[in-house]
């Protein structure tokens, strides 16, 4: 398996594109986006387990009854949420997208990111459509990247080669993700293509497995969105043998997906509002795969933990609360706590207590913007990995301001 | 039942007293506290949930299994929680307390707060121990407040005086808690004392009772602390007949309590390390106490609701972001919402969608340092009211800095 270039673009079949409409006042970012396949698609999506739901992601799980899509379109600005005409308005969207593609109403999925309660108007993305889809290039993504960031201060894509039979396939992806990042169950917005021939049935099991440990392992604010939606969508023009059932070629595809999944975790947790670090929490040494995860996923959540690695304070205490009132089952006894970067790294505490450092290493350890926070809780088999980022004075900024 | 002064000492029989011991380096601010009664008292206490738990909680529960106490020592800047020798520390601590007051070992509770992990010395306290006793007064408890603060700004206490079958009572109380408050089943540290009589099962039920709609519906950042302990002790010395029952007195007890803890939460709340304002969010209308309590804590706990107040940003779909993830079991479709303060009142959503509003009027009500988000999930019979604080540069500051 290779990294390569082109996000949502590298897969055979699939172009993409991105506009200002005019949904934003600021006429230089982009807020509309489009990504379609050549052919109809396998697809697969998870979205956000929020009560208040955006109304793209009702519409979307309509037309994703059948398994089968072939378009996104996304417009960033405007969340399309507690919106009364909601649904309709995403139905405008996929309907203006169906006609200007020449394609399926029903294959088209809709998503929708920004304000949430602000009306949302068809006009501008009416308006657009056609330079939409005139730019669609099967080339370069950043644009389609351009339009569906928010907060988001750089684009985010990846892809990878990989073999299957003998065939060669791609799979890359697209995300948006900057606050409001506490996924469960699913996520932010994350468009993934791929050009191998996998069966719907098997598509959603491999999405809705690699979520778990990926894109629900990163918080950012802890705010689960009411928007937050991953979708899978494959079109076959490999030629690999179609995947139906587990074995072989579905474990190297689940490979795949996680390589660019966990890619994109990396990109948003560093991204983060105001972020000046990204941290990652491995924890190791649990009874329980769930223990792991949410012991993981609670450092990384907490705000005490996150001002101290902005402040480059080794304040491991910190970590050891956040273990301790996180649920998981683990005995804080056995707990051993290490903080490690590229400067180095240096040991905290040792089976539940604190054992002497160098406060000069711990600094230049947490000085570098990559901080790893590594624990491990006892002789168990089991380890989980959380991403999240540092809390800063400028994530207060941001957010004190958002909507004005 | 009327407000009085006194804090802790303002029931009968009770004093207090403080002084700088040596813990902290700063010699103007006090870190060692003493709060005695004349007579065993009753006493009962709820402690953190935090699996990490400060070494003088396991001894507190030692001292109260009982259900007798009659002084509690507290020292603040070092929490004793994950120093290996910590069970040891906290006995010589109360050993001290006991020597210097001529009263039983069993009979003292410890307490600590401050940076966890560091080794906490005896030496200090022993040589504080003669002034801190000399100092005691009946009077006046502000130098035992001063004693237990880390990050609060003021001194919090409070007392009020109320009837049991014609004896005049009295009950008060003094806390601390700033930073990583978001108690679960007890809390930071509030100390009580009353001179009522109650028995030591009814002074435990009516104290585990009140704190699930006080302390426990609180929150500044979501962290649950490892030393959290409430404790209340009643030394009978009013002279009405000892409660040992459910009934009219424990009722009037019930509420002279709660008037105090809720005092002491909205203190707590708005001293919340960097806060501007004090937030209050008051659920109605939901199906269960469960519910109601659910969605308010969510709201107040929100990254991006407390920003939002902070900035005085009117961006009420994060409310209803916060609702949709929190758990609760609502119908979205028919929650409405209003900003209040003494400026005003906005209504911002109804039936789950945003109705129009005056910008204008709602930066008037955000503006004030005590604003009330009132939530109507329904027509259910069950309310819950939680309280928080806004999110601020200064939380990150400080959070930043805090050991250092």
């Amino acid at each position: 398996m290779k990294m390569i270039s082109g996000g949502v673009c590298a897969a055979k079949g699939f172009k993409a594109s991105g506009v200002h409409c005019g949904i934003r006042k600021n006429p230089h970012k982009n807020d509309l986006a489009l990504i379609v396949s050549d052919v109809p698609c396998s697809a697969a999506a998870v979205y956000t387990t929020n009560l208040v739901k955006g109304a793209p992601i009702i519409l979307d799980k309509m037309h994703l009854a059948d398994g089968i899509a072939q378009a996104v379109i996304c417009n960033s600005g405007k969340a399309n949420t507690c919106n009364a005409n909601g649904l309709e308005i995403a139905k405008g969207m996929a309907e203006l997208a169906a006609k200007h593609l020449g394609i399926k109403t029903e294959d088209v999925l809709v998503a929708s990111t920004g304000v949430i309660g602000e009306p949302l108007d068809l006009a501008p993305i009416e308006k657009g459509m056609p330079s939409l889809v005139a730019k669609l290039s099967d080339e370069d993504c950043l644009e389609a990247c351009l339009g569906i960031m928010t907060t988001d201060t750089k684009p985010k894509e990846v892809a990878v080669e990989f073999k299957l039979g003998g065939k060669t396939c791609r799979l890359g992806g697209i995300a948006k993700g900057s606050g409001m990042i506490h996924p469960n169950m699913a996520t932010m917005l994350v468009f993934l293509t791929t050009d191998a021939a996998i069966s719907p049935a098997m598509i959603q099991k491999a999405l809705s497995g690699d979520v778990q440990k990926t894109f629900n392992m990163i918080s950012v604010d802890g705010d689960t969105s009411t928007n937050d939606t991953v979708v899978l969508m494959a079109n076959g023009l490999a030629g690999n043998k179609e995947i139906t059932e587990e074995g072989k070629d579905f474990t190297t595809f689940m490979k795949a997906l996680n390589t660019v999944t966990v890619d994109l975790c990396m990109r948003i947790a560093a991204d983060g509002e105001g972020a000046t670090k990204l941290l990652e929490c491995i924890v190791s040494g649990a009874d329980t795969e769930l223990a792991a995860k949410t012991a993981a996923k609670s450092v990384i959540t907490s705000s005490l933990v996150k001002t101290a690695m902005f402040g480059e304070d080794a304040n491991w205490g910190r970590v050891l609360c956040a273990i301790g009132y996180s649920g998981a089952d683990v005995d804080v006894n056995k707990v051993s706590l290490e903080f490690k970067s590229i400067a180095g790294s240096v040991k905290l505490c040792e089976n539940g207590a604190g054992v002497p450092f160098s406060e000069e290493l711990a600094a230049k350890v947490l000085h570098e913007n990559e901080i790893d926070i590594i624990i491990s809780v006892g002789d168990g088999p089991f380890s989980a990995t959380a991403w999240g980022c540092d809390l800063t004075y400028e994530y207060v900024k941001i957010n004190g301001e958002y909507r004005t």
